[in-house]
């Protein structure tokens, strides 16, 4: 074992904290600004990735929205578990808050099936019907995105922010400058990259400022 | 919605075909065997990533031992539960293998505050009490990968495979090169990137092929 890593690896604490020292370091000059630049050295952090510090952009009053809806006890729909796995679960309980996902629900199978679209545009449909539901993070699917859309300009859904951050090579960065330009307050990673741990980590950045 | 997605959208098989097309096609010449390239393009597919085909490092039995490992219903442990959602369990449940991780259960916390250490090191000295795991996907924790090669010394774990491609920026990149130095075989990242995402794509790819 390294020495170097001795130091650390009895304080996982110690391990970000330097991590983010590296990062910032490296990142070097930037405009982000204060809790901006935090989003950002953890989207770093996740995925070893500078270039997303080029991707990434923040709609202005996103980061008060989200915390405004969680101190609500409002939930956050995700597009996968995996983006559930990934966020501080402790810190929405706190808030009496919670982030779901539905993809797997049989009713979802159902819908899908029955109106020829992908699963992930069948569960937006009924996230959407659900009046606590006001934050969507947005890992994997751009349909999940392209359905939301389609059910704001239909008045079938009012969410107060997305995070859009669909990675891929088919619709992804189309899915993200379309919800950029929807008027909806937005976080995305432009072009294809970004990805569930993407979404998750957003979220946790923006929880651990509150 | 673009004339484009549309075409797609009522097909997420078809999404997926075009993508590995796409990705296929921008990476060009490589020197991946044909079973090698499938785990190749689907960590791009998972990250959009293209650095990723130059990082990836795959030891010569590393796709048998898994697969003949699954196919003995043996388990795999994961160090985070992302690594867990991302897997495919259905493939999983046909072979009566399951993957399975134990950072949040009681008896963890109570061995890493008694021996302080990191929560990812005590389960992964419980996970190795188990006959049955014979693959460790670790995606997030150096620690863990540390902690592996220890009792591997000490005779008291003895891995088939590791997945070692934890990311990040302090200790990620050494961990991932002592692993490939001790001998057991190894899917690894090299260098600072990976991820739990990372993680569960080599296994699906893998299994894909079963």
């Amino acid at each position: 074992m390294s020495k170097y890593l001795e130091d650390y690896i009895k304080n996982p604490m110690k391990i970000e904290e330097r991590s983010f020292e590296i990062i910032l370091s490296e990142l070097g000059k930037h405009n982000f600004d204060e809790r901006e630049i935090k989003i950002v050295q953890r989207v770093i952090h996740t995925t070893a990735d500078f270039e997303y510090a080029n991707l990434i952009e923040i709609h202005p009053k996103a980061i008060d929205i989200l915390m405004d809806s969680l101190r609500n006890g409002n939930d956050i729909y995700a597009d996968t578990k995996m983006v559930m796995a990934g966020t501080n679960k402790r810190i929405l309980k706190e808030y009496n808050s919670k982030i779901y996902n539905l993809v797997h629900e049989e009713s979802v199978f159902k819908i899908a099936k029955e109106k020829n679209i992908t699963r992930s545009m069948a569960a937006i449909e009924i996230a959407a019907k659900d009046k606590n539901t006001s934050i969507y993070a947005i890992g994997n699917a751009p349909t999940a995105i392209y359905k939301l859309l389609e059910l704001v300009k239909e008045k079938k859904a009012n969410p107060s922010l997305v995070i859009g951050v669909p990675v891929g090579f088919v619709g992804a960065a189309e899915s993200k400058e379309a919800l950029k330009n929807s008027g909806i307050p937005y976080i995305i990673i432009n072009g294809r990259k970004g990805g569930s741990p993407v979404a998750a980590t957003i979220i946790n950045a923006i929880m651990y400022q509150m």
